[in-house]
């Protein structure tokens, strides 16, 4: 159904995007930055508005004529969806809503090819079933941005570079469209992977959706505890409640979408939890089986986090930090970055520990093992009291 | 019972460290450096022979002689356990050895006041009190360090830095004891806080030690997961994990000596998961009650990681994120940090995002909300790409 002409094409040549939110605006603005051309729609007035002045595409003709699939590929870089369709539409709009707005998007015949950006997969493809939509010419996706935020403003044409784009593929779909949506995600910076629609939404429930929910209910536990108490929390509790941060609202939603594998997640957690207690209670009774039972947990929970891989596609444990005492004060950083790169040292990552009222820190930088000797010396010429250890974990 | 000259001194002059371990060669470390003179002992030699190596004190002679509290405080810089007990010995073992260690050092004579670093308080005081030791002369600390790694190799004479220390003065004792430890305490660069053993063990029940499994619990599940599954992993996952990664055996022994404020806080969890995963198989039923509990869970944590303090005492939300892509290659950082430093701007704390198999990434510099764009200016005009967003969470 895509002319072969497109296959060739690295970056779709033209674009609608429906829903100008963070993940939608980030798309557009994407897309613009790879040479395509954007229609924009949003039933937000403002935030359309605000994203086309960010320059994320041109409003898109709301008496648009529907061109119908037909129209072909004579639709170009200066084509648009009043001389035909676009190559893709985009519907950059909440799980529950993709089914309907693909409805819409479809009968006015805006793109060749559909694609989502939900962060489940399995919900807008049976509403769209039972909508009776083209399932043919949809191909849902799901990038794995690195941050969610919501509106237009924090749109970055960068948001999805380096991270994972999900296509799930139907067996309606013709391949040339889902080339289409890799060649989408390869514009946008993302690494395309295709994986099924039930697959994607047991894997985002273990490893956003259900982490986002135990660290929430980690984090309640601190709603009403005494100051003094929150004031020994070291990076270990931070790191663990972290993302709890973020607005409830969008949450549920996503939650509902994917209730099946988020609940069956949550339930495995529970009952390692129930039984940790349990078994804490049973060890001061004496009760050596319970601490084999809780040393277990512990021990899959060390070879879980062993098995995330790192920056570079191997684990963590692969680099090994460098610990830096460093003052609180502008030009400190600069100083000790310059020595690392004077010295030919890649900084693989960095983090800086926090010192609750004190005008020092630690700095860790991350660096391959066989470089953390020669960062710890650059950096102890430079008079910076160093440490280098083998690859560790932050336990606070 | 402390002689009035100890108490004008800024840091103690002597200190025996019984325990070579990271904490007590920390201890040892930090001591010397702030200029007094320290014995150390361990059971394990090698460990011993590596802390005197490091430059953390000197041997503690195994035949010195019990020169009882009486000797009084002709023990100054120059003295010893030889010539008379120490200002302070410090116990730095693990929790259910601190009161043999108690006793014995006591039967010995050899300090004047005794303290001991162990991650629960209420389990060390009872049993000193069972074995019948001096509790007038025994003032519990426990200095929060902000990382666990075992022996003495990974000791740093910075550790404490910042950090809290937390002195829990039984009735028993003389304030000046009290005062020697927060001494002791503050030489070591942390902060002293004066807590009751009770409320210790329940405040790191929650800051530190139920935060450890919950993450375990988490990770656990991650063991058999598909590694397409964990390709998918995002910020998000990785910090609520990142704390199980440690080694199992520490972490069961420090859970056993807390099970009670441990386990009251794992069965709160494990209740608020359960009570989620039950929403959430009730929303698919379109239950608007079970929808409401959830953003309940989620909001109570969204406040819960509010209270959080931050890096000068103040919420973490009070600093702004200002993000910007940057190249994996040696002096990037240094560049830009460089950049920041020339525009006067203070760096609160830095990450960089991991973006896996691409030679790209996003650095987050968070500044003070009125430096946030004057940083992006200043970015902006050395040529990244740069934004600037209000304070936001990472969620991936």
């Amino acid at each position: 159904m895509t002319a072969p002409g497109a296959l060739a094409l690295p970056v779709p040549a033209s674009a609608v995007v429906i829903g100008t939110g963070l993940i939608g605006t980030s798309v557009a603005l994407a897309l613009r930055s790879a040479g395509a051309r954007v229609w924009l729609a949003d039933q937000d007035r403002d935030a359309l508005g605000l994203a086309i002045s960010l320059g994320a595409g041109d409003p898109l003709p709301e008496t648009a004529p529907s061109a119908g699939r037909s129209a072909g590929p004579s639709a170009g870089p200066s084509a648009g969806p009043s001389a035909g369709p676009a190559d893709v539409a985009v519907l950059a709009v909440p799980p529950v809503a993709v089914a309907g707005e693909l409805r819409a998007a479809q009968s006015r015949g805006l793109a060749r090819c559909y694609t989502d950006v939900a962060s489940v997969k399995e919900l807008p493809l049976a509403q769209a079933r039972d909508l009776g939509c083209d399932l043919a010419s949809y191909v849902p996706g799901h990038p794995l941005s690195g941050r969610e935020r919501s509106g237009p403003a924090a749109a970055r044409a960068d948001l999805f570079t380096g991270r994972p784009w999900v296509i799930c593929p139907q067996s309606a779909n013709a391949p040339a469209d889902v080339e289409l949506i890799r060649c989408l995600a390869t514009a946008c910076g993302a690494q395309p992977v295709c994986v099924s629609a039930a697959d994607h939404d047991q894997w985002v429930a273990l490893v956003s959706h259900a982490p986002h929910v135990v660290a929430a209910a980690m984090a309640a536990r601190l709603e009403r505890a005494p100051a003094s108490a929150l004031a020994l929390t070291g990076q270990g509790l931070r790191d663990v409640t972290r993302v709890a941060a973020s607005g409830a609202g969008m949450w549920v939603q996503i939650l509902a979408a994917n209730a099946g594998p988020a609940s069956a997640v949550l339930r495995e957690v529970a009952a390692d939890l129930s039984a940790a207690a349990e078994a804490l209670t049973s060890l001061t009774a004496g009760d050596e089986q319970a601490a084999k039972e809780l040393a277990n947990l512990l021990e899959r929970g060390s070879a879980g986090v062993g098995r995330i891989p790192g920056k570079h596609g191997g684990p963590t444990t692969g680099f090994s930090p460098v610990q830096v005492v460093i003052q609180d004060q502008p030009g400190e950083l600069a100083r000790l970055f310059q020595v690392a790169g004077a010295a030919g040292v890649n900084i693989e990552d960095v983090s800086i520990e926090h010192s609750p009222g004190l005008p020092v820190g630690v700095a860790e930088l991350w660096v391959r093992p066989e470089a953390g000797a020669t960062l710890a010396a650059a950096l102890g010429a430079g008079g910076w009291p160093v440490s280098v250890r083998v690859a560790g974990s932050i336990t606070s």
